[in-house]
Formats: structure tokens, C-alpha cells, sequence
């Protein structure tokens, strides 16, 4: 069951000038920040709000480590912008079951490491209206409102 | 200063088909519907949760009433998929001359109504790495906690 908006991905040429950008226009800090080769980016994840099911909302600035990472063509192709949508859910695996189950492609086979030691899948975005949709169960510690330090 | 996601603005086709997606495939009810006719948009709220600022946050679903709509000529250039993200805050006006005081493009001279009677302004999306960004003030019923009826 899906209870909160948990981040919105957002990919960036260069990471750093994002970050400042956001710090600089509305005050946002970074929460935390980390590379996930399997995903081939670099991330940071600005904590926006918590949300009335114990976790939080953050927005995730992503760069690319690779052109041939996903989020890397995806630049080339379309520029910067809003690359994806992810709702948090306390069971990732039995949520993209029921989903994929309605006839909804979900694209791992098995959920994969995200930002912070969560779990994560993806849905086809062309089954979504054209968004590009993640499912995300936090970690243990995340989910219970434990602050991670700001890693970098 | 703004302290929630307020919601995420997907663009669509055909609204009626978009809310029984994310009935069915999710489980979202819409919480509130209306036409803006000053945006040129058929709207539906979809309240995912609730934010520690006292506020809450939604997706909300855009079909256009026209074709010259700002959505609607969004939709025939990109297609379906996200439009916009916006962030709530207390005070809109404050933040809206702040930040463009920091040299980014509001888009209103003055903030405008948007959803549920809320006050409203845009951020340039060419100054903001490509994301077309919403501030947003509730009105004082909804930034206390009363549920709006759903209105169609």
C-alpha cells in the first residue's frame, strides 16, 4: 500500500550546481547524498517535509555517472527536468506483485538498492501516462525516522 | 519558506481514464475535482498524504478545457507525464518576491487562484534546471485540516 509521496528525481548535469541552486533559492539542504554505480548516478536527497505515515518527502537531484546509464540517456534525450516520481510503500515486493498484476510492467525482476538503503522498483512509464513511477520501502532505520547524517 | 511538497501536476488526455488508473492501479481516491477555467484546466486532487506542516500532499491530474491552454500546448509538444511540481509555504507573496529577488522568473506579476481556492505563482522553468515549479499558499480551511467534499 502505497502512504506517502516519497521523493521526486530529478536529473541535473552537474549535481553540485544543482544543490546550490536549490540551497541558494528556497533554502533546501542536502539530507544525505551517495553514488549508486548499479543505478550508474550521483545523488543527493533533499529532505522536504515528513509525511503522516512516519517517513519523509525528499527531492533527489540526480547526475549521471555514465552516458549509458538510464538516467544518462535520458539527459541526452530530453535535457533536464522531472525524470521520475516515487511513492513510498512499507512492502515494495508485495506492492509491484499486485501491480504487476494489473496488467502494469514493472521493470526488476526483484526490487534493487536505492538512496539510503532502501528498496526500490520502477514501472514503465508508457503503463503510467507517461511517468515514470518508482516504488520505494525505506530502510529499517530511515523508516522509523532515524536522521541519516549527510554522508559526503 | 517552503515546507512541504504541495503536490505533483501530471499532464493527461483524458482525465476520467487517469483517475481510474491511479484508482485501480493504486488505490488514490480523488479528493477533490474542479474546473479552472483562468488555467484552461479539468482538474482532480489526489491526497496521498499528510505533511508535518499541517498541510498535505497531492497529485494532482490535468486534462485542458483548450487546445491553447498553457497544458494544453504542453501536452501536444511533450505527451503525457509530469508538468510541474509545487511547493507549499505559508506565504506565497513573501516567497514569490524573495525568490525573484534571487534573480529567478515568476511567471505572475501577482499569485493567482489555483487548486481548492489556494494562491498561486510559477518559477520560470528555464531558471530552475528544466522543472516548472509551483508555489502554493492553501487556503486557511484547507492549511487547518478540514476535508474538502469532493465537488463533482
Amino acid at each position: 500500500m502505497l502512504t506517502r509521496i516519497d521523493h521526486i528525481g530529478i536529473a541535473c548535469f552537474d549535481l553540485d550546481k544543482t544543490v546550490e541552486f536549490y540551497r541558494s533559492t528556497y533554502g533546501f539542504e542536502v539530507f544525505h547524498s551517495e553514488v549508486n554505480e548499479e543505478q550508474g548516478v550521483r545523488e543527493a536527497m533533499l529532505k522536504i517535509n515528513e509525511t503522516s505515515d512516519g517517513g519523509a518527502s525528499y527531492l533527489q537531484l540526480l547526475e549521471p555517472t555514465r552516458e549509458d546509464s538510464p538516467v544518462g540517456k535520458w539527459l541526452a534525450k530530453n535535457g533536464e527536468g522531472v525524470h521520475h516520481i516515487a511513492f513510498g510503500t512499507g512492502d515494495v515486493d508485495a506492492d509491484a506483485a499486485e501491480i504487476r498484476g494489473r496488467g502494469v510492467r514493472v521493470l526488476y525482476e526483484e526490487p534493487r538498492t536505492g538512496s539510503m538503503g532502501s528498496r526500490i522498483t520502477f514501472l514503465h512509464p508508457k503503463d503510467c501516462g507517461g511517468v515514470l513511477t518508482e516504488l520505494v520501502t525505506a530502510a529499517p532505520t530511515a523508516e522509523h525516522g532515524q536522521e541519516h547524517g549527510q554522508e559526503h
